[in-house]
């Protein structure tokens, strides 16, 4: 995307609404400055790009409340960011938008033993939960592969899943409360907070879980903490064939087995980290699949016998068990650098992530190989296999024309084949503006037109974060008002305010 | 309550209306006569009754469909039922709406093994998902006390718990895809249906998961099937009070355990069950603890072990562990008769179920024990411990005057203790009627307008449901029309259609 030239009135609005947030939360915190901004005009898929009207980073719930409502008062947009590591442009900034950063808000305000819950603020880095009660043999189980960076608050938005989502479930499975401000700078509180369930009410923490910036903005998560697996231990399968190791997964599950994590990497992904980790897998090796086995060691020790011998029998060529923790982090850094050995490859990627029942995995693997023929671009298969969650990595020159749309047409048909096959469009990336215009391939348009009658039950200025995830702009802010006449929601065809 | 004598316009809305809903279902499915209304009166809680005006049963999703898009067009209330057995009066009739009960919706639809997955209809028994896929290995977990008559439809209207829910989640963690009928007719899809998740949209599906028959009517579910556990052992502990008992509980959470089931029966509860069966427990026995542990042979193993020791460290005064499936179920039997044993104890019980911190069973528990001198009426208490979930049992003589409304003011107070001990008023049984006018003491007004926005967005003429849940009507309904004006909701102060 390419900035225009902001005019006089752009500039002018700029400093009128910079003026009204320094009030509240300083001239430091205020971003205006063009080369200060850069930083934040885009996310974790750069491929979109805008530069943010204004960035404005509140260092306390109170200040973000004052924010919010400045924001809804003024009628402008907020695109609420975290760390900025969403892969599908959720938190890509509006040029006549505030960007509103989380990253501030980063304390872990209390830990519950007891209760097994901590409370943190939004802005708390993932990884920082389970480094904060690793001494009392807990952790907080979703793992997204950003968990270094990416915020628990950008997590909630997200809905982000991980590795090891399989056995443990997503981040929604783990959240057991949320305050939130709304767009007017109202606060909500939702969820049991200290309990399992959102009882006694609409399960309005739920629909805010993976709601992606679009309903409010989170201010405080209290989240789950589970004991620490005994033992883990992983083992390293290698297949003939892409089928064969598809068949595997299958078999693995059919077996009666959840694993911790099982994750699928293909011959392409393996020789880009061989040259990277100066390592070498078997010739005849077409795919790998890394499974992880945790819970208490007899447990352990017996799963890790069933999943060989299934392995085995599923005619894998050759099976490697970690035997001490340090072999097993060997195992698993192939596939933590999966990625960035693909980044070495090529100059530019592109990752999208369509999920499909386990069974449809060799339909639409064979699907993709089609495909890329079709487009003439290289690409390359590194997912949760356990989970169907797939990440084609679709590799591209965004200096050559024409390739960043051949790659993005191409994500597209994988995801159209993904839906097509029983699927939904993001496993884990969300919908953001990436997959936006596909929303109407999944769903009807009842089911569109339901989701956003919610949205605006939230937003009805539709202020937070428009233009994601919904093709359309949310009917009842489009026509101004709603009109209920006998039990019947009617839109009346009024100019927009 | 007091049915009022119907006068003749009642007569001539109720012909009208039956005449209508035999076009569309047959005049064997709409019923019609007083006597055969009567059965419908009420659900599980039969303080809370009404006649309803009509009550029909489709037989298929079209005809479904259809009945509540006559009702919307004729602007009449919709009650959905499954069993009746909500213990909140979710499913207490209106004397001027018409009962929806889907227990005809009742098949099966498919089994698929590999992705355990099973489609069913509404109306199905929860016992009968786990009967039809046991001799695959598998089960659907939520087992409610209900479950052998309960429907999943209403087990998803309610997202009921259920003994093993504190391992393996209440309802909402096994729905994978909803089909729904909105008010006007129109379906809606949610949900992954063969996934894990429901990304790459607005949680629709977790927001009707327990939304007690306010947002939509449930016509199909799929349910995630589970491998049945290898093995299940109970390990039965006795304990000289109540507050050992409560301290063993959170001591073997805080051993890292998470058990299938860990229930908690007091010595009123014992003495009523050994009247019923004719066995004896130990009298010096004031409080005892049930707890399920499953998996595999050697794990289970393991953890009774850690179990028992614990139980020991705590003060135990015996702990008895079942060798075999027979064992467990005499065991299992105690819990099981518990209510019904009760009843035999007095002409009437009351029972609620809010739910708590685990640390906060003791202080609870004696504020019961004041209630109970304050308003001079015994109880008993037979409870979900491992979740904190508490179901006072209120012994009371409805034939006296006055000790229906002490038994409800009772429970009422024992609900407020579990909010102000930063519990939640409802652990499994929703809000329906009974917890209807506490809402305002957990949530804040801010919350319970924004539930309210969310309802209006299914149901803005408030037809599904009404009077349940929420102490004040829907204020878009209310005052019949919602109106943004600059991003806020504006409530024009209109006369209802």
């Amino acid at each position: 995307m390419q900035m225009p030239q902001p005019d006089q009135s752009v500039i002018n609005r700029r400093e009128t609404l910079a003026a009204g947030l320094t009030r509240i939360v300083g001239a430091q915190w205020v971003i205006v400055d063009e080369a200060e901004r850069r930083p934040y005009q885009c996310d974790g898929i750069t491929a979109y790009m805008a530069m943010p009207l204004l960035v404005v980073l509140p260092g306390s719930t109170d200040e973000l409340r004052q924010v919010l409502r400045f924001c809804h008062d003024n009628a402008v947009k907020v695109v609420p960011r975290g760390s900025g590591t969403s892969l599908s442009g959720g938190a890509l900034p509006l040029e006549d938008g505030v960007l509103l950063v989380t990253s501030r808000l980063c304390e872990i305000l209390s830990i519950d033993r007891e209760n097994r819950v901590a409370r943190v603020q939004p802005g708390v880095p993932n990884i920082k939960i389970s480094e904060a009660v690793h001494h009392l043999g807990l952790c907080y189980m979703p793992d997204p592969s950003s968990q270094l960076i990416s915020t628990i608050g950008g997590n909630v938005a997200e809905n982000s899943g991980g590795v090891h989502c399989l056995k443990y479930g997503v981040t929604a499975n783990h959240i057991l409360g949320i305050e939130a401000v709304l767009i007017t700078g109202e606060v909500i509180r939702l969820g049991g907070a200290f309990l399992g369930g959102a009882e006694g009410e609409l399960d309005l923490m739920g629909v805010l879980t993976g709601s992606e910036g679009l309903l409010a903005v989170v201010t405080e998560i209290a989240v789950r903490l589970e004991p620490l697996p005994e033992v883990a231990r992983v083992i390293s399968m290698s297949f003939p064939s892409v089928e064969k190791a598809c068949e595997c997964v299958g078999a693995i599950i059919g077996a009666g087995i959840i694993p911790a994590g099982l994750e699928f990497m293909d011959r392409k992904v393996l020789d880009a980290v061989a040259a990277l980790i100066r390592e070498s897998f078997d010739s005849r090796t077409e795919a790998l699949l890394l499974c992880e086995l945790d819970g208490t060691a007899v447990e352990v020790d017996a799963l890790v016998q069933v999943v060989n011998d299934v392995a085995r029998s599923q005619g894998a060529i050759e099976t490697k068990v970690s035997t001490t923790q340090e072999e097993r982090e060997r195992i698993w850094s192939s596939r933590k650098l999966a990625f960035s050995a693909i980044g070495k490859l090529c100059p530019d990627y592109y990752c999208t992530d369509g999920t499909i029942p386990r069974n449809k995995l060799p339909e639409v693997l064979n699907k993709m190989a089609q495909l890329s023929e079709q487009y003439g671009l290289d690409y390359a298969n590194c997912f949760h296999a356990g989970d169907g969650n797939l990440h084609p990595i679709i590799m591209y020159d965004a200096a050559k024309p024409g390739d960043l749309e051949k790659a993005e047409a191409f994500g597209a048909d994988v995801l159209i084949a993904c839906v097509d096959a029983g699927g939904v469009l993001s496993g884990e990336h969300g919908v953001g503006v990436e997959k936006r215009d596909l929303m109407t391939h999944q769903f009807s348009e009842i089911d569109l037109q339901q989701q956003q009658m919610v949205k605006c039950a939230f937003d009805p200025g539709e202020l937070l974060n428009p233009g994601k995830v919904f093709p359309t702009t949310c009917r009842c802010a489009e026509f101004g008002r709603m009109h209920v006449h006998k039990g019947n929601l009617r839109f009346a065809d009024i100019p927009r305010f």
